[in-house]
């Protein structure tokens, strides 16, 4: 039996656009002489469709186009997901379905049993959870095969999420009492760093667990915080990987379970997936939402250096529009590195002076400040004087305006609220600043060449804002930063865990101190590309009004 | 048998102040001579506590604070709410139960069987569901009482959402199946327009139905945007509503089944009510994060007349600071509208004039604006400018900016992100224009003078971002608009549906695209107070770079 991954990248809601996708994708696997293609989870509606899934239309339409293409099916066996809704009285009247297409109709569906609710997951707001695991027989050459089908997070079951296992059932269990003699899986599972890698484990495991080959297609592509990998993976019956699809990228692989494959394409570990993952984030936001353009302020620093090379690789060096807006606070080196920059990318960069908006600022508000001494808000000033710039260039020109914030910085709060923080996607806003300097490197390193100035990697950070400020006067040293904050955001470390990993004291409680006080600004920050286990945004729900430490 | 309802506002998190909260009023029920007494759903953690529940000390602290509190219980049974951790291999590993406490000690448990996870509710993102609903027995001075205990959601099983049943079970009928004389429910129902009508009729069913009494608690008092009415009933075994407590404020409600009582506070309605939830949710808002005062931004308009009003019966005309930011297109009337607004509520106002900062912002982009004809980045730089000295007033004194949005803006994007967007708080964001004109009118009549200017009241709405604007160049009136509007975002109604309940074709193509095209700005939002039954925000979760129409 020859099984076809077909990797394809949707986007949400377009059920036309992800249709046509489908069947070309379904001809092309066929004229290859598979028995069976799989397509990602909920294909048709694009993943996730969230509160698309209550408009009263969209389920309806989401119907219509998985007729049209199963109508399409010839002598392959298609595993398509789309939305099922269903009759019963009570529930949500819709399930997370795997169409099994054949022949010009839809001739069985499995129900995804295991609903992720948890992180960025939302499954249970959505859907009913299937009841029995469906076993299908895929007319092969050689014979019928019985194949068991799941849909991504019902071959999870083994999963630890904070240390507990979720789920009561293991689906693969049940399809292998039920006779299947392989299992497929159709997924949507995000990219976070480690990930892939643990996807790998867990589906090897279930493979040997059960004896049985086990093929499992993943969706790639970015949707708003989300990206998807790809990285589709088969495994023989010992559980060895035996082929691997393309990461970051569309990809068709074809295995087949007789004789044994192998291609594996290699994943990306560590900053280099990362990256890849920000070129694929940024590219489909950007393309997905429609622009013509990006607009980043470059201040001669590494996070806007990083983010305008990930966006000149996503978007190609044209359409990314550089602006440097100096300050009475700029070193000679900020405008320097920034033309260093912009040079080696190819980009057009202007440059803005904040002079005269900084100084009007002033001046308005002196009369009003009764003479208290300068704080953070004159800094601030700064910081939107710079935001309102860049925005006036995104209304005119219709350019999207890049955030580039890091995480370290979202985390503690060293950022500014309508200033720095202005743009609709913050592209390495879950990047921690010592991953910042190593994605600096490998963008170099790739180009064979001096894309981010080495003035830019090796000179202290800053946000100058006062004369000589430095980041490290009011933050701990990024190395230290970023561990605490892995153990606080990521582990859900107590302050006393931490400490008694051979933090200091007063430090760690600074650092949480911070993190905490500034969840007001994180319920206001853009969209930010999520690619560690535990991101701010839709994956971490924390309240504001609230006292808690 | 006597059933104390102790209605009380808690903070989430703080598990110390809500313990000594709850031990004052337990001791204050057992003084009434109460058997029994109710706290609300999730009384010693806050409710929601969201991912609080995640961090490795919260749920032990909790236990903490719950056995402390069980402690201090004597002869009165209490019911309380908390976090329960169980030790089964599976699951979430946490229960949101209902603690019985007498004689110092937790005597039963009821765990939660209905888990609500729609709109702003992820109960299944933290919690296992209970599995038999318990009926204790409560000692009484006419002998033992078999009561049985539900929480919240456990009574709403009849309960529609999206003309959907959505729960398999009802845990009152199981409970009145094992013998419950009558039955208990603590609570955290938020306010939103017409739900505590919805509540009375649905709980009034349950009694009926069961033939038995039934005394419910809820929460009161804002936390983030959620803001718990209170409104505690009592119902006799007819189904009739024997007892009401306050809307909006912390009561004690004291209810004898023997006897049927008389004791109905009024509920508020329609404007009144939701008057009455934004001052809470105000004034919680503000206390509960600790800034010592508010600033707002005053245009001579309705929206930031009605958020000032709010502000200063929420926390007094001496920590609300109003400021005027007149530009070269500011009429008259906008000026001396918003002096009479100050002068009515008794705050100090100042008038920051934009014109420097406007000008500074024009002289720094004319040179990058190839001379473009003038359009709506000209009008964002304005607002931006004031966002910034609104921010400045902000951060240079530590009052909490109230942004003044209503619903109708947000939803159609007639708003500047960092302009008028920027604020912690947004008042009257979940506000309909057409219903902010009814909560001002109310507001005076009231007041018994006039607080909102009458000019501010008559006058055509105008952002005056440009010579002679108002708002109908732009929009549909606001009577027509806010009806599409709540067809569609709170009913999902399709546009085909909308168009046939009689609105012009063009008109509700044009909303619902202006709609569905400013996902990226909501996604910024403040925290707004949820008065309807879809707020923006955490109950209406849309996909941003997604193509559906």
């Amino acid at each position: 039996m020859k099984i076809a991954l077909a990797q394809i990248n949707t986007t949400v809601g377009d059920l036309q656009g992800n249709a046509a996708k489908i069947i070309v994708a379904i001809g092309e696997a066929e004229r290859a002489g598979a028995d069976v293609v799989l397509l990602p989870e909920l294909t048709v509606p694009g993943y996730p469709p969230k509160d698309f899934l209550l408009k009263r239309s969209f389920v309806p339409a989401n119907v219509e186009a998985m007729e049209r293409i199963a109508a399409k099916v010839g002598g392959i066996t298609a595993v398509v997901g789309y939305v099922e809704p269903h009759q019963a009285e009570k529930g949500r009247g819709v399930y997370n379905t795997a169409a099994i297409c054949r022949g010009g109709c839809i001739v069985g569906r499995h129900r995804k049993i295991l609903l992720p609710t948890y992180d960025v997951f939302d499954e249970t707001r959505y859907f009913d959870s299937g009841e029995t695991p469906l076993v299908i027989r895929v007319p092969t050459g050689g014979g019928e095969v019985a194949v068991g089908v799941t849909i991504c997070e019902d071959l999870w079951s083994d999963d630890f999420y904070f240390a507990r296992r979720l789920y009561q059932r293991d689906p693969s269990a049940e399809l292998r009492a039920a006779g299947a003699e392989c299992i497929v899986n159709i997924g949507a599972s995000p990219f976070a760093i480690g990930k892939p890698a643990r996807r790998v484990k867990l589906f090897s495991q279930k493979a040997a667990d059960h004896g049985v080959p086990l093929a499992a297609v993943n969706l790639v592509g970015g949707n708003d915080d989300l990206i998807f990998d790809g990285a589709s993976t088969a495994f023989d019956a010992t559980g060895k990987l035996v082929a691997c699809a393309k990461s970051f990228a569309e990809d068709m692989l074809i295995v087949d379970f007789s004789m044994s494959a192998n291609i594996l394409t290699p994943m990306p570990e560590s900053a280099a997936a990362v990256l890849d993952a920000l070129v694929l984030g940024t590219r489909d936001y950007i393309g997905k939402c429609g622009f013509k353009g990006v607009v980043i302020g470059v201040s001669g620093g590494i996070d806007s250096a990083v983010t305008a090379a990930v966006a000149v690789e996503a978007f190609g060096a044209d359409r990314v529009h550089l602006v440097a807006m100096p300050s009475r606070f700029s070193s000679d080196h900020s405008l320097t590195d920034a033309e260093l920059l912009a040079n080696a990318l190819g980009c057009e960069m202007r440059t803005i002076p904040i002079e005269a908006m900084h100084a009007a600022a002033e001046q308005t508000l002196a009369p009003h400040f009764n003479s208290q001494s300068p704080d953070v808000t004159e800094e601030n000033m700064q910081a939107r004087a710079r935001g309102s710039i860049l925005m006036a260039m995104s209304n005119k020109f219709g350019w999207l305006l890049l955030t580039t914030g890091n995480k370290s910085e979202l985390a503690v709060g060293y950022c500014t609220l309508y200033g720095d923080m202005c743009g609709g996607l913050a592209v390495i806003s879950d990047v921690p600043k010592t991953m910042v300097y190593k994605i600096a490197r490998l963008i170099n390193e790739r180009a064979g060449r001096e894309l981010v100035p080495e003035g830019t990697i090796t000179k202290p950070p800053s946000a100058e804002l006062r004369p000589d400020q430095l980041d490290q006067d009011s933050l701990p040293a990024y190395d230290k930063l970023d561990a605490i904050l892995e153990r606080y955001i990521e582990n859900e470390e107590t302050v006393d865990e931490i400490v008694a990993a051979g933090f200091d004291d007063a430090v760690v409680r600074d650092v949480v101190r911070k993190v905490d006080r500034n969840e007001h600004k994180r319920k206001q920050a853009a969209v930010g590309l999520k690619v560690t286990s535990r991101a701010f945004g839709t994956g971490r729900r924390m309240p504001i009004a609230a006292k808690y430490s």
